[in-house]
């Protein structure tokens, strides 16, 4: 499955941080060189995230020169930028592994290394975690040891770097934060503190400014007496008044550096020792290029965030071939749906926190670009900025991944359903992730979503079912609405269908059957189409209900359901806890259905890694096999024509 | 229960902001002393939020005055401060209710009145809000419409609104951000930016400063041509280089005005009016003063956030008077305890965000500051913050309300949860809350937190329980950990007992009984012992059992429970919809246990309003007449003799 490739001559004989310690400036350079070539070698046939780590290549080798790791505290911000910093830590010899089943984490991972300080994967929490080890250094009087962050630019738009840069501030902890600026989220990085990072990189740098001030001040001194106190004047001035507020940082209380070139490693290697003696909170502001030395990717930045496998030589991205025509993305129905739909509502606007290409919401910020918006990494913003359009009478699509919306959590309940707000979240990336894994997976979701007041949640079993979805969505006074769908392909080639309002709460039967019913939500259903197929031909005839709907419960449904059938299964791609199954158990406790058998299917109580998809379906006991297994075991066989239908 | 009182000769014919502004000056200052006046009279005898309203006063009156609402929209940030806004739009006389059961809620709200633009209660949410508002504007053209949003200076260390004015500064729509800066949260606000905001405020003022280095240079200018020269050679770089970005919110894009005075009534029309004609978003520093114009209040403004009743005229505090030693607060029980555990276990440390009054822990800060900390409004950052120090051995206790746990979510998950870390959150105001309503009930805590894998999810039912708890979650290895409980006081005088561990997911029996079983989480499991008290008398002996943890379920308990009982109720002070109640269907589905009928108490599928916690038990149907009802119409009456005990 994963390819092995050789490393170059002298990254072959770096293991650990070690040996790197050895080697003089023009070895650090080669290894820059090697290991930069060893991502791609690496990367264009294992896939993986890709341009990110080519950008942090002389930072990562710099960083672990200088530093005593793993004593001394690294910590990456959410780590697509960490394949070096593996490679350097032990890992070098595995990593063709990475992001497959069983092998190494495509984020820095603790239980993997004791490189890996702090396992990242969402945005912007490294100033917090990095302030937390510091200061219990701090405590314990490890007075010489370093905590380092590194934060790119687009992560440090994120409220939660801010509260940490509030608090590091005033704690006298030794926290150096590096920011890393590409100018990049996995798009191109939005907001106003982006343009201020490009104010100070583009004009005059801010440390020569104030070297330019002493040198004009002296030769104003050097005029005479009277130009001499109005040169103190001025000096004194500037330096107690303007210079210590003149930063965005430096208002925070942190010492700032920089900016300075990311991709000279030698240079790094001198600043970051300097810094070593600093106390204090203080920032190093590097410029970095974002897929730096494959010119490909410094040129489309997001097409190489992650691009799957590619040939490194012609920078051929490698599609599998296909005889005929293959189901759309969820993503890109979504993208292109919204268009369809906004087209014929004036009211609809879309909202994402720096996912535009990865939600498919740039389709529309192109086509519609005073009605779509990419608000940076802001999921809690997001909500609420979506709340006020809401007010106004206007219909946002707020489109954040599953996992990410576990960030704006409180928005949702807080500021859009005790208002009974319409806002619509589509929440991408629903169930299980793939090869992203734990930090990823949208898991919760379910249960966290049903548990609110006024929330429809629903989720659409195919992309026929998504539009309508979407479309029952947009229509007056519909309150909250939750509609979320998995990563990855749909089931209809043929699925630009025209729109169709669903009854809110009304299920759909898939297909009839005898003694055992199976009530899925989502397109995990499909799986459960695969397994009816396959229990047919042995005999075997479960019902299968596609609920549609967690919240509100098709009660009609369910009745039908429970006075016909004596087992039930039900299957999910969301946890156990609190999901779907255990709202059909409520239902079954609040109307008196005691005598029904009811296994649950869906993630179990347990962190569950990374892999593709069917085999974590596989691994907690819900893909179509699963499904066929439970089925035999509760039902009894049945001729095909006793089935009623 | 609640009392009027008369307002003052000009207030009493202010209904709405119109009646405002057809006065004078001069009529203006004594509508605020007015108004003034009303809020300290109907506060000490009604009770409610106190300082922050007084704070801004003239603020309120100078904007109803400038500003044409509710056409033009102004959002409060929190809504402590909004008493003056509410008697002044159409609500003077029913002010009196504010809080009571049914009366006027304590924060602006929407359903309540136009002049309430958005219901607030959580913090920092109003930047988002009036952008989503004005970029709804800007999309319909109206032009005309002006966005304000009034955040102190506390609520602008949260996250959110940092993320709010990233986007703010290159939306290039009609916002105001009013910047209340009293230097207070509830408790002295903390952090790097409030040390900003004092640095330009007692500092020689950022404008003054601009004039002086003018005058400076004019007068270096006349000193002959090479020191003009040298004059302009300053000029051009100070104006191009440092003032561009010589103010954090500059840096951010908006346009900076201030510091003034927020006190002074009439210039801050004026300045409004000005304000009201330059586009794009722009902030007004105004400082206040948080209990202005009472004095006791100035002194002290964390006591007299919400002080409760007083006497006006003394300041004394009315205490209600007891014959004997009351229980104590719950807050209070973990703000001694956590000090007791940290004297015996040096790796235990406290974090608060910004709630060090409202959970006790300032108890620790004063005793233990090297270990205890304010971190600011910033939930995400305590969390993370947390985990950092977890990461390196040592046991925090992370207190955060229930309700303002949910804007960490995401970092309890990823940060802590997916990693293991020995992060104990102790959720204080869990359940029903009392007057302050819907925005802080902490409702969802048990589902959202059960359905997270590794975490331990407890709930003590009075003192001793909390007590031994928070001694059981600070042992090795306990993983995430969280201890919820209510608002208000316990049930034990004598409640400083020895600490006792107890053993993980481990219920107790509180009493036997015959027929039905009462299962309950917390201390509302003390309604349940009032409702045994009374159904014994009348020959109904139900079990009862606490079951201490929601996660993990003690099952030994539960399989004891479901032999022995045909009949099952439930009670938590929590929402039904995947809480402890549905944990209890989930584990009878697993074991088959088919044949009991369960009855669950909750809180039910609905927002709740605000009153005091039994009005709103017994809305909810879970006090203990309710629960007493609940075993009539279930359970057969017994001979006190036939109980096994």
């Amino acid at each position: 499955m994963s390819m092995q490739v050789p490393a170059g001559d002298l990254l072959k004989t770096i293991n650990y941080p070690s040996d790197l310690k050895r080697l003089n400036e023009t070895e650090l350079e080669q290894v820059c060189q090697e290991l930069r070539q060893y991502i791609i070698d690496v990367v264009s046939v294992n896939g993986g995230h890709f341009a990110a780590s080519l950008g942090v290549v002389e930072l990562t080798v710099a960083l672990q020169y200088v530093l005593n790791t793993p004593y001394d505290q690294l910590v990456w911000d959410v780590g697509h930028q960490a394949y070096g910093h593996k490679i350097l830590t032990g890992r070098r010899d595995e990593f063709h592994t990475n992001r497959v089943y069983k092998g190494l984490s495509g984020f820095p991972k603790r239980s993997e290394s004791e490189y890996d300080t702090f396992g990242v994967g969402h945005s912007s929490t490294s100033i917090s975690v990095a302030l937390g080890m510091a200061v219990a250094s701090h405590y314990k009087g490890e007075t010489d040891r370093q905590h380092v962050a590194v934060i790119g630019d687009g992560a440090m738009t994120a409220g939660m770097a801010f509260e940490a840069l509030n608090h590091a501030g005033i704690e006298n902890s030794n926290l150096l934060v590096i920011l890393n600026d590409n100018n990049m989220s996995i798009d191109p990085n939005v907001g106003a503190l982006k343009e201020y990072l490009t104010d100070i990189t583009t004009s005059k740098p801010y440390n020569r400014f104030r070297d330019d001030i002493a040198h004009v001040l002296a030769k104003l001194s050097a005029i005479g007496p009277d130009a001499f106190k109005i040169a103190q004047k001025i000096e004194k001035s500037i330096k107690g008044t303007l210079l210590k507020r003149s930063n965005f940082f430096e208002a925070l209380k942190f010492r700032y550096f920089g900016p300075i070139d990311g991709h000279d490693v030698n240079h790094l290697v001198k600043v970051l020792k300097d810094l070593r003696d600093i106390p204090g909170p203080k920032l190093l502001h590097c410029i970095t290029t974002k897929g730096k030395g494959y010119a490909l990717a410094e040129k489309d930045q997001t097409k190489w965030h992650a691009p799957g496998l590619f040939d490194k030589i012609t920078g051929e991205i490698k599609k599998t071939k296909y005889d005929k025509p293959q189901p759309p993305k969820y993503q890109d129905v979504f993208g292109h749906s919204i268009i369809e739909l906004a087209e014929q509502n004036p009211k609809i606007m879309g909202i994402t926190p720096a996912m535009p290409s990865g939600c498919s919401l740039n389709l529309m910020m192109k086509a519609m670009p005073t009605r779509a918006f990419d608000v940076g990494i802001a999921e809690q913003h997001a909500v609420t900025f979506s709340a006020g359009l809401a007010t106004q009478g206007l219909v946002p699509f707020c489109n954040i991944y599953s996992s990410f919306m576990q960030r704006a959590y409180d928005q949702v309940i807080h500021d859009v359903a005790i208002q009974n707000l319409n806002v619509i979240f589509c929440l991408d990336r629903a169930g299980l992730v793939g090869a992203d894994g734990p930090t990823h997976h949208g898991a919760y979701d379910l249960a966290f979503m049903r548990c609110i007041p006024n929330m429809t949640v629903s989720a659409p079993m195919n992309e026929e079912e998504l539009r309508n979805l979407m479309f029952t969505a947009q229509q007056e006074n519909m309150g909250p609405f939750v509609i979320r769908y998995p990563r990855g392909n749909g089931v209809m080639v043929d699925w630009r269908r025209p729109f169709k309002a669903i009854p809110v709460g009304k299920g759909r039967k898939v297909c009839d059957g005898e003694e055992v019913a199976i009530l899925s939500i989502g397109a995990i259903g499909n799986e459960v189409v695969k397994a009816t197929a396959e229990l047919n031909t042995e005999g075997y005839y479960p019902a299968h209900y596609d609920l549609r709907f967690v919240k509100p419960l098709d009660e009609a449904l369910l009745h039908e359901v429970f006075k016909k059938f004596s087992k039930v299964i039900t299957v999910e791609d969301g946890c156990l806890e609190g999901g779907m199954g255990s709202a059909i158990l409520e239902f079954m406790a609040d109307n008196g259905y005691q005598n029904t058998q009811v296994k649950r299917l869906g993630i179990p109580d347990k962190i569950v890694e990374h892999g593709e998809q069917p085999e974590l379906w596989a691994e907690c006991g819900y893909d179509a096999q699963h499904i066929i297994a439970q089925v035999r075991s509760l039902g009894a066989k049945h001729n095909a024509h006793t089935i009623a239908s």
